[in-house]
């Protein structure tokens, strides 16, 4: 696997605010990898919204219809 | 809204990785909101199973049944 763009400190705090004492690094870099997939599916259909529209620069209302496109919420 | 775990220029990266140019400070906040929210739930949905095994520690297996039970995947 690639070096993920989404680093692993942030992975930890989210599971110590969830109340974990610890976390392992494969857990941190499980998480990190799952949530890098669904933003870059959340990305490149913002992006589709977007160069439908003429533009390469994506804005807050690509990203929100992508989220529901890709979500569902 | 507090400030986010989960850092805007990851999230830029992967919207330059699906081809975007450009990404709007709004965009790459709503992004990294809803990331942040799907990893919150995995990451407590992690924590249920592991202190069902009396740990507080999440570990690679937590994360795994978590993700599958929260993305369905």
């Amino acid at each position: 696997m690639n070096k993920s763009v989404i680093a692993l400190a942030p992975m930890r705090r989210l599971c110590e605010k969830a109340g974990a004492d610890r976390v392992s690094d494969a857990a941190a870099k499980e998480l990190a990898k799952v949530l890098e997939e669904i933003g870059a599916k959340i990305a490149k259909e913002a992006l589709d919204y977007a160069v439908y529209t003429g533009r390469k620069t994506i804005k807050m209302k690509d990203i929100e219809i992508a989220i529901k496109k890709v979500i569902g919420k």
